[in-house]
């Protein structure tokens, strides 16, 4: 209880614990872990900017705290008092020698924490996510997706981008009437954006070059690891630019992404145990296939896939694998694409497209395009796919007023977190997960 | 037409002309305004990065040119060559001696572009928002809105908040059952939510100190000028805090916003004739006042707010009018508050909690508290309160597995922009508004 100190300890995170070394401190926190070994204990504390073993010896400790910290219950808050030591073995770098140790809420021995380090179910992992967050690899995660994020945002805004953030709530759908959640907006019907790009469009031509980034909504009744139902979604788009200049961006977008995160969260990739290996090897140019030529490797290496069908999930691996970075795909077939794409001035029948495909088999990262910027061809493409023409009149006036070529993509943000931190699923790589059949918490 | 010329003339921003002056330039743009004198043209192009006067001699230049320019209509998408040259008098300080125009797309005559140099009614420039964000003065409050928004989130990165995205379905309702929008889930029902402080809450006990910042929603039918039906909301959560932390960062917060915006939108401000003496003076500390002293002084200037009541528009304007920068208002009754906050220790009718109001009339941009941490008091508010129980849960999880103090706040990106622009509706804050009545473009 070191009584013969005139003042409290200093609170410090445990993040920066490393400059206190051989002072006494105070840390906040909760019990992550303990372990005991005859007449020692370890308990191990976190505080969500580190963990940090903390030391008992019996002996050398008044026995109410020993058996304080002895009967602690995993998630209990507490305040901890103790010596800070430079401990190479230890995780982190240092160790506490616990000097004192307040419970601010105990854990109930009858209705104890749930998730314990032993192995869980994934439904009863996603049931408890509130909770589930807590875990060593999950913040880990977290801060990958925090840094992803960031790193985005600060590329944009370095690059002259302005931030236009599309709405959310919608008279009508960008990527196709299905699929579209729909909600009740005062007795009208309205639908979740699945994209912003319509949007993106209308703001380049004020700003010239602009980005939203937010939530997007997809009511795919999809199960597979990529999918969720809410996911979000950088979407920048640029005025006066055609594939050439999408493709450069987004190239030179995921290199800077990658750079940062290898760069900064270095601790996380660890905690995943991730092979940085082949993050390292990210850099530019990226390749780039035409859509013919992707088929063609495709079927060299052993695939089915069809000119004029889309790639599936074991096309893209199949061609993903041949590279060391991510592989760019262009000029798919228009039939297979969105209606505002731009037809290739050589092959009509192509769209000027592009698809990212992340290497380690993690899938399309990015779509983009060249939009149609043709009155005409526009209106005449929203006749062919059905589309309400009311709902679209007012994208249709970017086309009659001051029309330019223009382009941009958009990036899922989970399958890259995904890629960058080597997870297999999608639903890890976002706080709280929405799938068809999860809602909750 | 150059014809002596070897290459192209570069092209470049309208912004960094400057670098050019002097130098032979082509710009891609759009027409702004025309102004014809005598022999003289002065067109205005813009490109999203800035405006400058174009300047024509009619017997400087071919006929063809001078007559092409003569007869361009606004709107009109333009590549244009000429010589930059420094003039004091025009706008940006810069001029453009055009050799050269060639036409993209030019705005039909019999079809002009609805929005002209004059007067147009609020509801005509809604309808045509995606036309309307073109404007000088819309295109600078999205800039300042960018500003804000970046000011906002580099504030949190560098004082260690992780970002946590919160999901926007949700089950359940955060501030109250009414006021939700309905989204068909798969044939189940969810909600968008209008807060994401309790998923927050659940990040904060992973990560420490966390935030999320995202869209929101209520289905309020108010029709004032401070109410969207969708808006953007930065919410900090913090683990181990109490309300003076709250107030704290709360006014840090805002001070960084505004030194950020000012340094870095002066040129914004300017468009928007906004007087930036009220903003300069937005300086640490902001005053507090204890609920009980609100009361007193809005009665004291002729209010007739009664105790216990929450504070309305004219309540907070008479209060803030009293002070040259945001005042903060702490520990209201907590029966006009939110069922989460946790009360007052010497008071118990009182909430832990704490709004700001922006001067000059702008109302609140903050509301915060710290939340109740004790697991019985907050299952018997959410009783009390008839909250669904089941849909709470998980919130409740909170409190039995290592509960601690912490706080947080909300604030309003778009009532933050309109005050910093100095604009009177929040609905020119946003790049697409959503109101009760309006949900298009």
């Amino acid at each position: 209880m070191s009584s013969g100190q005139p003042a409290m300890p200093p609170a410090v995170a445990i993040h920066g614990i490393g400059a206190h070394s051989g002072q006494s401190v105070r840390i906040h926190g909760w019990l992550y872990n303990l372990r005991e070994s005859g007449k020692l204990l370890f308990p191990i504390f976190r505080d969500g900017t580190g963990l940090i073993q903390g030391v008992l010896f019996k002996k050398n400790v008044p026995p109410e705290l020993f058996e304080r910290v002895r009967t602690l219950t995993q998630e209990s808050s507490v305040e901890v008092t103790g010596t800070v030591r430079a401990e190479a073995r230890a995780v982190g770098g240092y160790e506490l020698d616990v000097t004192d140790l307040r419970v601010l809420q105990a854990v109930p021995l009858e209705h104890p924490y749930p998730i314990t380090p032993k192995e869980h179910g994934i439904e009863f992992l996603m049931e408890h996510r509130h909770l589930w967050l807590r875990s060593q690899r999950q913040a880990a995660i977290l801060r990958v997706r925090h840094e992803v994020i960031k790193a985005v945002r600060d590329f944009f805004d370095e690059d002259g981008f302005t931030l236009a953030d599309a709405p959310i709530l919608t008279p009508a759908a960008c990527e196709g009437t299905s699929n579209l959640f729909e909600v009740d907006y005062f007795e009208e019907k309205a639908y979740l954006t699945q994209s912003g790009q319509l949007y993106a469009e209308a703001a380049a031509m004020a700003v010239g070059k602009t980005y939203c980034f937010g939530p997007t909504f997809r009511a795919e009744k999809s199960k597979t690891r990529r999918h969720l139902t809410e996911f979000w979604m950088v979407e920048p788009e640029m005025a006066f630019a055609g594939l050439d200049d999408v493709m450069q961006l987004a190239e030179r977008l995921v290199a800077y992404v990658v750079e940062r995160v290898l760069t900064r969260r270095a601790a996380e990739l660890k905690v995943l145990e991730r092979d940085i290996e082949p993050l390292r090897k990210i850099k530019l140019p990226f390749p780039r296939l035409s859509y013919d030529e992707a088929v063609e490797r495709v079927r060299a290496a052993g695939g089915t896939l069809q000119w004029g069908t889309d790639l599936g999930g074991t096309d893209e691996t199949l061609l993903s694998q041949q590279f060391d970075r991510p592989v760019m795909v262009h000029r798919y077939p228009a039939s297979v694409k969105a209606f505002y794409m731009q037809p290739d001035p050589v092959r009509p029948e192509l769209a000027l497209c592009v698809d990212m495909l992340a290497p380690e088999g993690y899938g399309e990262i990015i779509g983009g395009s060249q939009r149609i910027h043709d009155l005409e061809l526009l209106q005449q493409r929203i006749a062919e796919h059905k589309l309400p023409e009311q709902a679209f009149s007012w994208y249709v006036d970017l086309r009659r007023f001051g029309s330019v070529p223009h382009g941009g993509f958009g990036m899922g943000i989970e399958r890259v977190v995904a890629w960058l931190c080597g997870v297999e699923h999608v639903r890890e790589t976002i706080p709280f997960p929405r799938t068809i059949y999860r809602i909750f918490p």
